[in-house]
């Protein structure tokens, strides 16, 4: 669809018809001409985005990537910045406030009317991760004492500068948050009723200083269109809408996904990254595994002895180290989603590791007894040599490793959580230096004692 | 809070005060009062139940687990399982015969009006995972030749029944999708207007066989309320809202959260699922990895003279192991979420492959020198013994399997997707497999010729 589109406005391009390509641009969705104009010669991107009526352009301001964004100030005159500006819902003003480098910024600021500066500048203060952050103070207000006509001749009058209508929030006098009434009640109500007959009173809140990944959870949990704010004197400051949310529950996977494989979580998109930012991203991890890593040089080298009379141990080891480290991850991953979902937390703890028991019993149980049967047939067959002692010790140690591995990949998270720091940050490095250092702690036990080496 | 009123409500079950129960459960939001319930002897639900009205009652039940559903029904009279269906929208009445066993079902249709489970049927229908299966036909649909007044008037009618009535729309006499109109263009517009003049026509929809993960992107990407879903022949048939957007975003991030760790996803909550179950869930892919290990186990059997002669060369397996496996999974883990996201496609292989070519050699370099430098020094210094050659070969040897790693970790993604498998099953077990084989090769024959074993 998009490509049509494009086609069609590279052609009216060239025929420079600018009534025709106005009106093409005004009918897309701003997030298509966003998506377009990435596609185009930086060069003709003004020209077209001054075909925007004002507010589809700045709808499509906002969508753009910052590269784009920077460009298109570079070219725009102050005026222009004055009207972009104007027209931008505060916090994605803040947002790209945040997002643009210094210079750009001051220019955007000078250009920016002094009231709405103000209300961005309220929006700034707020902690990075903070529902203070990602809300917008524009939303409808209403008091109890106004009547359901009165309130809808309102929300016609105010709708173009909020952000929803849908949800409308009630306050006293001091800007307590004392209810909330959906469109859907106005519309269907009798006009003469007031507000405060029909608003809903049990209302779901968070504080800006709430975390955002909390904010998102309880939208969606309760199926909000948005959720009020309150500043700490429970006073309504803001409000944040699903479509943020959604974001950044998106965003949160993202985070986890990329702490759980070893990686500093950043956010653009993997193509448009250098190879020297992707690198500075994982490197860290891979340094700091890797030294961690002595632990396991150590402990073979302390049984250099035992392995050198009996060389064949040594083919195991990779199995019992993977086995091992899959193991752990299985349990450290389950328990990382399910504290993230706020499934469990450290009053479970030994719940928890009393089901990570079980199942590394019965997971252990079916491992070793099928890897003694695969020593002493398939790889018997294979290699040869393997005398039933030796698949015995292997299976104990699988036994043995596997409890281990989940026990760890249990505990370290919830662990983690409980002294404040990221379970998902913590879990990876430390759960496989540890189980790494068990396993070969526990193989070489027992062939000692089993062999006698 | 829940704590508060779960105390109250005991209290008052005591005092036997059905009026000030009443009181309390009306003022709740059903979800809470479905944690609630959950928190309450099974035997009390059904009298609770009972004193919720109608329409919340039918909302409660809903955010019920599964076995609660099944203890109320059991309670139920007929009488009460016609009420409580006729109350239910029809996506959740679907998701709810899907979800308990046959026998409860068959009792819930026989008392199930014949309108009702037409309209259930309809749904149940769509294969799982398309945007059929989680739409509700339950939307508001207008005419072009209504008339503001008209048509608000129509939607203070129909809207109890309705599960949004924010996003109107509007279909031809053969049901075509013609445009859509938002209760906010309503609310604002002048009522004698009709809605063919205000309605957008630039609908962006999907079809009842379009995957629900690309809704939910659609959804996410457009900052929709809802997503109008046509049939095959264009004709609109059912809408998708927001809330089960963002529910199946989560359901999709959970289950990529469990292929990544080698576990078969599934969805019952971690506490509430039995350590058998989760045993089930883990143990397939355990013995997958653990059989597919048989490879590295054959490649040092067949490097066991060389290993006798320098068993010291044991000492640095599991480092080179792990080292190989956090590269391999880093860059898988990358490349499954841009395929995730769309970022990235098959058209997109060389740029990947060029880009993790890059990004290894410079992880490479880096972890190379740092592991030789700390070889020489440290761990010459913890276990002795280790000269120079040594060192190099190992150093060598992590260079090659940074670089083996990452492309192994981007091509599979990109290549499972490509053949029709789902990159994040297909990764995990075949990368680690790989990556191990490939890194003991590299280091057995770098050390037979470096070394002259």
């Amino acid at each position: 669809m998009q490509e049509k589109i494009l086609e069609e406005i590279n052609t009216l391009l060239l025929e420079k018809d600018s009534a025709k390509l106005k009106e093409t641009l005004a009918g897309e969705n701003p997030v298509d001409i966003a998506e377009i104009f990435c596609h185009l010669d930086e060069k003709i991107v003004p020209r077209l985005y001054r075909l925007l009526p004002k507010s589809l352009a700045a709808e499509v301001f906002i969508e753009m990537p910052s590269d784009l964004k920077e460009a298109l100030i570079a070219s725009f005159a102050d005026r222009e910045i004055t009207e972009t500006m104007s027209e931008l819902f505060y916090d994605d003003a803040a947002d790209l406030i945040e997002e643009l480098p210094a210079g750009v910024v001051k220019r955007i600021l000078a250009n920016t009317p002094q009231k709405d500066r103000a209300e961005i500048n309220k929006l700034l203060k707020f902690e990075e991760d903070t529902a203070g952050s990602i809300m917008t103070t524009e939303f409808v207000n209403l008091r109890t004492d106004m009547t359901v006509g009165a309130a809808l001749d309102y929300i016609r009058a105010v709708a173009p500068d909020k952000e929803t209508v849908y949800t409308c929030y009630v306050i006293s006098a001091d800007r307590k948050l004392l209810g909330l009434v959906t469109a859907l009640t106005l519309l269907t109500a009798d006009v003469g009723k007031t507000i405060g007959e029909l608003m809903e009173t049990n209302v779901i809140f968070a504080t800006t200083a709430t975390d955002k990944e909390e904010v998102a959870a309880l939208i969606r949990k309760y199926d909000f269109l948005a959720l009020p704010i309150v500043d700490s004197e429970e006073r309504l400051v803001g409000i944040v809408t699903v479509d943020d949310a959604v974001d950044v529950m998106q965003e949160e996977a993202e985070e986890d996904f990329a702490k759980m494989a070893a990686i500093t979580p950043s956010e653009t998109p993997y193509l448009k990254t250098s190879p020297f930012s992707i690198y500075k991203t994982r490197i860290p991890w891979l340094l700091l595994l890797m030294i961690s890593a002595t632990f396991t040089s150590m402990i073979i080298s302390s049984f250099e002895n035992a392995l050198a009379a009996q060389v064949i141990l040594t083919m195991f080891i990779p199995m019992l180290m993977d086995t091992g480290g899959n193991c752990g991850s299985q349990a450290s991953v389950t328990v990382i989603r399910a504290l993230s979902l706020g499934e469990v937390g450290w009053k479970d703890v030994l719940r928890v590791l009393a089901k990570e028991v079980a199942v590394a019993a019965l997971c252990g149980l079916t491992l070793s007894v099928v890897a003694f049967i695969k020593l002493m047939t398939v790889d018997n067959f294979l290699s040869g040599g393997i005398a039933p002692l030796v698949a015995f010790t292997v299976a104990m140690t699988l036994l043995c490793t596997v409890i281990v591995a989940k026990l760890i990949g249990a505990f370290l998270p919830i662990a983690a959580r409980k002294i404040g720091l990221d379970p998902a940050v913590v879990a990876s490095p430390m759960i496989t230096t540890l189980v790494d250092a068990m396993s070969l702690l526990v193989y070489f036990s027992l062939a000692k004692a089993l062999l006698g080496l």
